[in-house]
């Protein structure tokens, strides 16, 4: 790298979005005790690949989210900042907070993410919600359940049946994990607990524009889940586009489907931060970077997670998982620190897949490792496993893994909370 | 009693309220097989003595929360109804609901609690929120959390002193537990996370209108309390009157104090509920009721817990704490249960002081038996298992005792999450 730095100032980097991405880089620089600014929305970082057990009253909110400023409290030469970024000026070199703050930078770093896209349909997240943020999940949680309690009260069978049908649109990990993990909920938890209805008898549906469910994945293995599903209940309804949402019903597929609660697990567009930058997006708003995830044509703007486009050693796209995001927080924190404190030109990123993972219900998950396909029993418990060690911090391991046991014995959700002021 | 029932058809119970008074009257019922609808504007039953460390991140909303159908899910003659009560026919023996809907009623038992009250000034509780339902206690924590946040993003030293003081109004127990709380946050969990702020130093203020903190205990464990308190680093001030509450500041014993965030902790008022019987209420909004606990001119209708003002074997009002209500509850329900199976007449209800009791924070708790009085160590401990063992549920049991063990070790809270959209 051409650029170099006074001696006596090391450069300041900040870091916008503490997720998987973001996080790892704070993380690095501030192991190498150099200066760097974490600006994010939430005090918390979020661990979003457990979030649709929030969604469906598994855990709670705080057994999947740390505060930020505990993961990177022990470095002191890193600064954690609550705020929403709404301008970046690279001439200037700062960043813009919502209070009007203005936070100088000499290394910029964005790692937004994504959020849940309506291909241009916001209208339909009223009835569609989607899961992106503990708030998305506390409000699928409240009105799931709240669909169950007004079936409960109705006195008209076609309403209650109505009430009782919940569309998951989008056959993704995330859609085939909350349609199972739903199933479950109606069929084993909520069952014991209602005399007039039975919430066994709920309609769960998966609709999925595609040909196939879980299309990341093997045929073999997206075979597998959606025989698991079926037998949870769920159904499975492929080359079954959405085509409009409306309060109450969904049209899919040509057929207007009458329902209680749907969740959007269709779509991501990668945050609205990437337009504050003034370079070209692609269609789900994503930032081309280079091998070593800097912006071409800018000077030390890095970007990276689901907010960047990045190439592979073959030029192909990387996905949009959270193991791209982790690894590549990783790999540009501590080139940045390298490069900072020797002057060392970082190689190009290389990512190692670690297997791709989505679970469907109990004794059922799949595993693609490339070289390895798993599914089943041992996949499924070889996910728990995972995830469990996947989660930040002690305290979360050990209560996400008591409250799994427990319910895995018991069949029941500790977190059955209807807020207040719900409307479904 | 003179009222005599059809053999043929048992007579209906309404409950409103699914608190520690309504639930057990339902539970009583239940288990005779008898009839009864429990009524309550939330899916789930509130432990609210450990609402305050819901407040001060320490504990999760689904910690302290058990859903009603689980509760009560066993009893086959127990219905649960989700709603709000708008208005009560006396005369053609049905409630109303804000749906619309008509609910029945033979026997009817009010027990929906008391809500704070600003003595007529409702305009306070904008900056001073009170603390009674889950949703008041997420929007504490955020509110909480989030000042600290400002203070380290504010550059200007005394709005960061501002911004760090937090005034508790009202030393009861809530009050002195919610000031034993923070002051054990910022000091502990906190201090150790920022970086440009100093946490322990924030001033957290208790502001008592009375001559002394906690009126309902002996004056010696008041005078513990208080010194405790103080060790936290507490500023306790007695005599001290709140005259007016506006944004970012209060005006207390004549002085104007600037804060970050005041908590309303000062005074209850019967749930307005008691308005729609009709009768006359004292000026906390409670209704007058013997000691079978019904009305007095009202044929079968029950008042119990927060909303009853109920008399004891001297005439003297009990007052207004779990205890009494949960007793309440077991007494009514029995009662009607003998009543409607046997024709028996109830005895007076009697309460039996379980003993009171308020934990100032680590090692310190006071309790009252009335013929023993305890403070200290030995009562912080046995306030744990108490509040552990009262809790519903073996899995809320076990991870609220894990949660403690884990803050007792390490200083740790794990429930430290802001909410999106809070302001301060």
């Amino acid at each position: 790298m051409s650029t170099t730095y006074d001696a006596l100032r090391r450069p300041r980097t900040v870091v916008v979005g503490a997720g998987f991405a973001g996080i790892e880089v704070a993380r690095a620089l501030g192991k190498a005790g150099l200066p760097v600014t974490i600006i994010d929305r939430q005090n918390h970082h979020l661990f979003q690949p457990l979030l649709y057990q929030v969604a469906t009253a598994a855990l709670s909110p705080a057994d999947i989210a740390e505060p930020i400023r505990k993961m990177l409290g022990r470095y002191a030469s890193v600064e954690v900042m609550l705020g929403a970024v709404t301008a970046i000026d690279t001439q200037a070199r700062k960043v813009t907070l919502a209070t009007g703050t203005d936070v100088p930078f000499d290394i910029l770093v964005l790692a937004t993410g994504a959020m849940h896209g309506y291909f241009g349909h916001e209208e339909w997240s009223g009835f569609a919600p989607g899961l992106k943020t503990i708030e998305d999940a506390r409000r699928i949680r409240s009105r799931l359940l709240l669909t169950f309690e007004k079936a409960e009260m109705s006195a008209d069978v076609t309403e209650q049946e109505r009430l009782m049908t919940i569309a998951v649109i989008g056959g993704g990990p995330t859609g085939v994990e909350l349609a199972g993990s739903i199933a479950e909920l109606a069929r084993y938890t909520l069952a014991r607990d209602f005399h007039r209805i039975r919430p066994q008898t709920a309609t769960v549906l998966l609709l999925e524009a595609g040909p196939r469910i879980l299309t990341a994945f093997p045929e073999n293995l997206a075979a597998y889940a959606q025989t698991k599903l079926k037998t949870l209940g769920v159904t499975v309804r492929t080359n079954c586009a959405v085509e409009r949402i409306e309060n109450g019903a969904i049209v899919a597929g040509g057929e207007k489907i009458s329902a209680g609660l749907a969740i959007w697990a269709a779509g991501v567009t990668a945050s609205p931060l990437g337009s504050l930058l003034g370079v070209a997006t692609d269609r789900a708003g994503r930032i081309s970077v280079d091998r070593q995830l800097s912006v071409p044509g800018l000077k030390d703007i890095y970007v990276l997670g689901d907010l960047a486009l990045t190439p592979d050693e073959h030029g192909n796209p990387l996905p949009g998982l959270a193991q791209v995001a982790k690894q590549e927080g990783g790999y540009l924190g501590h080139a940045l620190a390298k490069r900072i404190r020797r002057g060392a030109a970082p190689k190009p990123f290389v990512f190692h897949n670690r297997g791709n993972t989505a679970i469907i219900g109990r004794h059922a998950a799949v595993f693609d490792f490339g070289w390895w396909r798993l599914k089943g029993w041992f996949a499924w418990g070889f996910w728990a496993l995972i995830h469990v060690y996947l989660l930040v911090g002690f305290q979360h391991r050990l209560m996400v893994a008591i409250q799994w046991l427990w319910r895995y014995l018991t069949y029941e959700r500790g977190a059955r909370l209807i807020a207040e002021n719900v409307e479904a």
